[in-house]
């Protein structure tokens, strides 16, 4: 019973699009970012643990399918996320993300959710906990290119985690810098929005670029990023989508990823060859190698999300949860009293009465 | 929209057990299980349209959890799975499954589903397809070794599309063969409850052998089985899980199974060395290699059930409750009018009132 919120008989706790808001809400998006941080730093600290793979992706013309698992020996975590940017033209969602907890004992399901607003915190939470080792010391200055559905939890868990005080805004949308100052007017955060990339990057010693297209695009070109900055590069996360200048990747002083093996071919790095020099950021946590030597130094997170995101997300959800209530219990898993008589839950709405044995 | 049942917009359409029960009970077994031979023919003759893997496994010690993905290009599917025999010591399900049909255009669920019921109907499906092309000519009676969860429903398929009158019931424990006689007792077919797995086998046309145990067991035995049957092997389905004396496999005329890679890690060829021939059962069913030539040959379909069995089944229950209603519809995908103002439902939560634009 340690891993459930519930006897799995009374059902599989269910979190909505409108009770994960609310919570979120309630608890405060910057104290989420903070305590996801704290728990992706202790479970990347214990890397060995989990079972990792590059997640499995189904390709089509507009987009892709994914399936993110990963289990860390007591529970087993899955995220199903798509990407399709074409769909904000259809007025849907580009990513439309759900996830499941699973206790490794049973097999059973412990909670299912949505998962579009908890990758949105657990991406800022990952980027924020790259920039606390990456970031010059005193960074005071993001620069955020992409206002999309990321940029307010982008810049919530800068502001909680790093302390900058000035978000510099661009997008090629200017509604979307718009809607991106707008939602963040009552942060405490002073807000200016660009008209230009040079405009917004100027100054800024965090560079976060998480804009959606789908495609092999140049948004940070080399002879605009100065020394000294630490670049966050989360929207180059699938073969063919990139963001960044390969001869930026080259200059940097370091390269940092999740997890090798999958960065390799989904991440920035996927322009350059397969012996590209990286380090997974449990080395840089754990002090094996230093993120930076000096304040000069270029440094660059290749985010792509890894699935053990994820599952620290999902297990800080379940603790959110076992203390909020307010979820659904849906009906998910055949629980009749005999495990051996699953026929006999079709068979109870029968009309026929039961017979002698033939 | 020809995907989806109801516009996404509205929530993602979901069946629980009970409504599944309600739906297969309303329609009826034998019924779902015609049409679902149907249906598995037609996606069977269009195998190669299909974006196949083997199934993600993540092993434990007592258990399994898996997850099986396939697309055909229109439509994605993905069931999780876990297997843990132990869980009747818990009074819990072996299997606790559930599905995912996804829309690949927009990359939406197009529903979420039980799969526990699901699966042993499209299980019993597959296995009556099988049959339907592999028995002997006027087979009419089944053998029936491992009466658990899945043991009415395989039943009740031979009945349905092989036309048998007679099963032989078998198992470890007479309380799981009681339980199945009785549950199929108004079927009519004549159930015989067998004291040993001989008596069972004996005079039968078709053994099917779906038992439960997680261990290279030797549930039929070589010299036990005669020439001119089809023993239709679905309980061996995981690498160390296994049902059939090898000896049968090598002196079997045909060895028939789903999808080659997967099998050979999961089926009871894995206890033979990986050049051991095999057919895939798309080829049989187009005509390329026959079943049998003879009478007198014995055949055997190793089957570990693959994805895109389900994805036929989710396709077929997305039909038919296209029809039939019932199903709740849940609030999983964000759907606020901006499609980059994902902060916005977050916000809508919050207390503070809206501010100036700092």
């Amino acid at each position: 019973m340690l891993n459930f919120i519930v006897p799995p008989k009374q059902g599989i706790p269910f979190i909505s699009v409108q009770t994960m808001a609310k919570i979120i809400s309630d608890y405060g998006v910057e104290q989420c970012i903070t305590d996801l941080v704290d728990a992706l730093e202790q479970d990347f600290l214990r890397w060995e643990k989990f079972e990792k793979s590059s997640r499995f992706a189904s390709h089509s013309k507009d987009g892709v399918i994914e399936l993110m698992p990963v289990s860390d020996g007591n529970m087993f975590a899955c995220k199903y996320v798509n990407g399709h940017p074409i769909n904000t033209k259809r007025d849907l969602q580009t990513v439309a993300a759900m996830g499941i907890l699973s206790d490794v004992e049973t097999g059973y399901p412990i909670l299912l959710t949505e998962m579009c607003i908890l990758t949105a915190l657990r991406t800022a939470a990952t980027s924020a906990m790259l920039a606390k080792y990456c970031a010059p010391k005193g960074a005071d200055t993001l620069a955020l290119i992409g206002n999309g559905a990321q940029s307010e939890f982008q810049a919530l868990g800068m502001k909680a985690i790093i302390g900058i005080s000035e978000v510099r805004l661009y997008d090629v949308d200017p509604a979307a810098s718009k809607k991106t100052a707008d939602n963040l007017s009552n942060s405490g955060l002073k807000i200016v929005i660009c008209n230009t990339l040079e405009e917004a990057v100027l100054g800024a010693e965090i560079i976060t670029t998480c804009t959606a297209d789908k495609r092999n695009a140049t948004i940070l070109r080399d002879n605009i990023v100065t020394e000294g900055v630490f670049i966050n590069a989360i929207g180059g996360d699938c073969p063919g989508k990139t963001e960044l200048d390969k001869n930026i990747l080259m200059r940097a002083d370091r390269v940092i990823v999740e997890f090798e093996p999958q960065t390799r071919i989904e991440g920035d790095i996927q322009q350059l060859s397969s012996d590209f020099p990286v380090v997974e950021f449990h080395r840089i946590l754990k002090g094996e190698v230093p993120a930076r030597t000096s304040a000069n130094d270029l440094v660059v997170f290749d985010g792509v999300g890894f699935a053990s995101e994820d599952f620290t997300a999902l297990v800080f959800l379940r603790d959110l949860i076992s203390k909020q209530k307010g979820y659904e219990l849906l009906d998910m898993i055949a629980q009749q009293p005999d495990p051996k008589n699953l026929y006999s839950i079709v068979n109870s709405y029968s009309r026929a009465p039961a017979a002698a044995m033939g």
